[in-house]
């Protein structure tokens, strides 16, 4: 390992002795039970062969699973809890009332150190809430946010938007913020040595917007020289795919509307085409023969395979996978889970938030990516 | 005609003097200049023998173009406007200085009562400054909006969505406003007797969400009898073209962003459909054989249908057109603005909205419907 310091204990200090990055799961309170979940880590579990798993749920359920799944012998810890989240319980209620849900248990193995990230499938706000309550903001945080990826342009083929729901308004102090930390997710996630950052508005010319908008863009155009970032300027809702920005940072509730309609507008198309390509019998040859192309389509604006949004601004990384999370899906969110994990993200972005200046504290600013130190 | 009185004077009284429907429309000012406007027009007059249109815009351009254009003959009543209002100018400064320019001429032949509705592609914040301006609200309306249709699984195929963009802000009161304007506008252009309104929120439960949407909330399930619409509750992003809801309820700043979201996610994916039907021989075959199809997929999902936002709650109706509108576009603009001059859409909405109770005032709502009345 070339720069060890680079590594934090928790991700190298396996419960086993072993140099191995753990992660602490939530195997139930997803639309598709813990089924997919295991199915999911059998996946991980091939693709990742330093990870570790401490798997969260009912022991019935989750044994049998587990049992059926070799290849994760001697990979997971299965810690059993009673409780279930759903996704009709209110947030209010879970951080009341949620002591034995796996949800907790999930979140508590980062709180106690076992863990330096933690995947669920389940209830957004009652996540946020659990992690807000065990986890804490990391000092100097006001409001912490939830970041996504989003099927772009660039040559990644993902941007970052954020807050897409961890709050329903930010002020300008708090748009600064999500800026910074969008800058270390970008940094650590997509290997971004100067993220370029825009701000969502409903025009590109300086005059528009909001007041908070407005404030927002000069605290942030007097900020990118020492956060390392290129502050674009303005942008707009069509903007967010282009590849003329890498973050993108709006209030919780206009990233939530943005990030639904977006997938509503794939959705809707993805139909359409399969529609189109299923009426009539030249068609339907027509699509056999285009058959790969359309597969290579589906996975470049497949939002399964940038699943997770990712919690910023907490002790320890917590990442929302979909609640209909397939095995793929799970397995992309583990994936996501373990490059953080071996980035340090949430010391990183303590550390970025700390200062002052919003100095260099990030992998690629300084020349040790994450991920690829060893 | 059956129920003349229905159809308010200015639709039926020609010039003329013959029975014909008065478009008022800027030539000026759309990225793609005075040819797409006429070349629009040739498309407008063959398909609409009764509607006749009031030109603005620069003679010495438009003369040429209309001399080339014999089927526009007698059809066209050319104004000459020295002016134009471009892209970069801004509202305030349009609204004090923007006299000659063919945007005011294109707005004051509807404040003279020459036509009830206008068209243009130019600069949004400023046609809409100037329909203020010169238009005046309607008698009770506190904030007019900016409704536009959504490509959506319903049997229309659209969906309607306001306010996205006449203002950057709206309270429980105007959202409520803007649910009686959107069912006239939806019950008169997509002919649906009840329409289902949503209020656009991140998330379904009645706990979600801004304060004032929760006003919102309780005032609209209070108003949807008397206003003869569907409350569905709240709607997410993905729901906006979905087959539960109709008309989508939201303020100007989310509206906008949700719609230049869903055209750049629209954006991205044909582009990358594209790429992907060019990238082998196999597929470039296949996308041959399903061309016919394809093309439906096109025209089902292609904003350029559906073009035209149009601004509701002004003494008068105004479209604005896209910017970048060809002549597809022009003409699918023309088509609303004759269906809704004759549907009186204005007066209609006037009528609702000062009745206390939002009681019917609209077309299918008293069985003539707007259009097939005669």
């Amino acid at each position: 390992m070339a720069s060890g310091t680079e590594i934090p204990a928790e991700t190298v200090a396996g419960r086993k002795g072993a140099l191995s990055t753990v992660i602490s799961i939530d195997a139930m309170g997803g639309d598709r039970g813990p089924a997919a979940v295991v199915a999911g880590l059998v996946l991980s579990a091939a693709e990742l062969p330093d990870a570790r798993f401490i798997l969260h749920g009912d022991q019935a359920v989750l044994s049998p699973l587990l049992a059926r799944a070799p290849t994760l012998a001697g990979r997971v810890d299965l810690r059993h809890a009673e409780r279930v989240v759903t996704m009709e319980d209110k947030p209010s209620q879970v951080m009341r009332h949620g002591q034995g849900t796996s949800m907790f248990s999930t979140i508590d193995a980062v709180k106690n150190g076992e863990a330096p990230v933690a995947v669920s499938c389940g209830n957004t706000g009652a996540l946020m809430a659990v992690a807000m309550l065990r986890l804490r903001k990391l000092p100097g945080v006001n409001r912490p946010a939830i970041a996504c990826y989003w099927p772009s342009r660039n040559p990644s083929g993902l941007n970052v938007m954020l807050d897409v729901g961890a709050d329903i308004k930010a002020e300008a102090a708090d748009l600064l913020q999500f800026a910074a930390m969008g800058t270390s997710y970008a940094r650590n996630s997509l290997g971004l040595a100067r993220p370029r950052v825009g701000l969502l508005n409903v025009g590109t010319e300086e005059h528009k917007g909001r007041a908070e908008l407005h404030q927002a863009y000069a605290q942030m155009s007097a900020a990118a020289s020492a956060g390392e970032f290129d502050f674009v300027g303005f942008v707009e809702g069509s903007d967010i795919p282009s590849d003329r920005v890498d973050v993108i940072v709006t209030d919780g509730f206009t990233g939530n509307v943005a990030l639904k309609t977006g997938e509503g507008t794939a959705k809707l198309i993805s139909g359409f085409l399969r529609e189109a390509l299923g009426s009539t019998l030249l068609a339907r040859l027509g699509a056999l023969l285009a058959m790969g192309a359309l597969k290579r389509l589906q996975a470049r604006a497949d939002p399964r395979r940038a699943n997770g949004g990712v919690f910023l601004g907490l002790n320890g990384t917590v990442i929302k996978s979909h609640g209909s999370a397939d095995a793929t899906g799970i397995a992309a969110a583990v994936r996501l889970a373990h490059q953080l994990a071996r980035a340090d993200l949430a010391n990183r972005i303590a550390a970025r938030v700390a200062s002052t200046g919003l100095a260099g504290q990030d992998a690629a600013a300084t020349g040790a990516e994450a991920g690829t130190a060893e």
